[in-house]
């Protein structure tokens, strides 16, 4: 039996690019177990600390690159999260020009909650309910590097709260070997990640690995039990939305027998538009299709 | 015993106005059946009708206006969803320039879809879930008259799916009695309602008013078992959200000792941003806070 191949939380990328030396080779089937840092690289320890002194050149680290042999330009990268699990302390921040609220702030805070029997300890009298989620995730891009603080085709930070155990991704692979790495675990967030952070954790992932050939998508697809969600990161909420719905219709429409017109409508009937985050460079929506429209129509993606 | 007061389809509104006479005045504590025609006035009843020759004057019809005897400008109006009945037969509509994919389609179609067993039959392989809804719900609104088409501060056509039995919604009241009134039910809609329509059909709704006398909100708010939302409409996604999180905001922080900041990063961890429609001449997104959080903080929102 071979052990498990663990990647240490050390070997971290700032930005996703072509161009970082891969820290761990492996082949399509094999399994990893990858450990990460919190958003601040664990520099926020305790409530009396100041916030505006921690080095900002370390923030969003991801654990990788992984090399997946085989992986080739136009392939798709099918990751599985297999198991996530967290650390015992999270920590929140916001302040001025943070997220939504940023106009009302007028100093950086910061806020201790520690993750005790299931819940996250927010305060004495609210103890919230975890949602452990991975915040950044994903290859390298086409092109130049892209900060691990920004989203985009490649993955990287969608803080997309579906992004958790039991869920299969699927990214486009821009590169040889895909270049993957992730990071920003949160014990829970809400979608739209309105104050700029989640309840940022260190933490570890189990995950599987595979290539699929001769399929493609513009953009990460995450498939979970429940069905399947297109994530697409841009400028606006809108126009997210709107290329997220296109692209998911495209996606479909060779597996079915219908027009544009009536899977359109199918989807207005049935398909969902949310929202991931707000508050990163760019922001992040998903177009969610339910697994009983799949099931009806019996599609099964990239097979 | 007195009989339930039943207002007929028949007694239409295109836009909801101070202007419109009242057809039913009530007393806080009445409970009012009121049936509507879909979206398209009942027009189209079989799938070789020609969509672009029904008549476009008569869309988006809404039953009413009520006029609740006390109700006056600055008051809430609390509108308590008993039941929401639906037609047997539902419509949907798309073409060019309409939703999310009209730069796609070159005409105008329409499709006719049974509601049966509890199910939406969209065609012999798809039977979809139901999910009763009433997309345009409101009172008068302060200034010029608003078409049912469009939502606003003072509900209108904010296609929600939240918006179904058990719900209730608090609108702000802008004139005398409020003249209240509803219509565009969807048998099943997703959020964003993509194509335009959402699965169209007739209906009657049973609900009880009630005037909440100094409390207010710029927009309308949503409670129902699962928690609460705040119903922003504007021209993008991205400025509705913002809105919608800084109302939010702005009614929970007298209820508790929190700083803008703790209460900001609260909603980050457990608020969530959500789409309900991308296709009206305002979209319009709502932020939902979970019961959970408002029975930690012992909120009991205007009581």
């Amino acid at each position: 039996m071979e052990l498990l191949k663990t990647l240490p939380a050390k070997e971290v990328i700032y930005s996703f690019s072509t161009l970082n030396p891969p820290v761990l080779h492996i082949r399509p089937g094999d399994t990893v177990a990858i450990e990460t840092y919190d958003c601040f690289k664990n520099q926020i320890q305790s409530a009396d600390q100041e916030v505006a002194a921690i080095d900002w050149n370390e923030i969003n680290p991801a654990t990788g690159p992984i090399f997946i042999e085989g992986a080739e330009y136009g392939d798709l990268l099918k990751v599985t999260i297999d198991e996530l699990e967290i650390g015992t302390q999270g920590v929140m921040v916001t302040g001025p020009e943070l997220g939504v609220m940023g106009h009302r702030l007028e100093q950086m805070e910061s806020k201790i909650i520690p993750i005790k029997d299931g819940k996250a300890i927010f305060n004495e009298r609210l103890h919230l309910p975890l949602n452990p989620m991975i915040g950044v995730i994903g290859v390298a891009p086409e092109g130049k590097p892209v900060s691990c603080g920004t989203p985009g085709p490649h993955g990287g930070n969608m803080d997309t709260k579906l992004i958790t155990k039991g869920a299969t991704l699927y990214f486009p692979v821009f590169t040889e070997g895909a270049l993957f790495a992730l990071g920003d675990f949160h014990a829970a967030m809400g979608d739209g990640e309105v104050s700029v952070s989640g309840i940022e954790v260190p933490g570890r992932a189990t995950v599987t690995f595979d290539v699929i050939k001769g399929k493609h998508s513009k953009f990460p697809i995450l498939q979970n039990s429940d069905g399947f969600a297109m994530l697409v990161s841009a400028m606006t909420l809108d126009e997210a939305v709107k290329t997220a719905v296109e692209e998911t219709i495209d996606l479909l429409l060779p597996y079915t027998d219908m027009s544009v017109s009536e899977i359109t409508m199918l989807m207005s009937a049935a398909g969902e538009t949310q929202i991931s985050q707000v508050v990163d460079p760019l922001v992040t929506v998903r177009f969610f299709v339910p697994q009983h429209v799949l099931d009806s129509l019996d599609i099964q993606l990239f097979s």
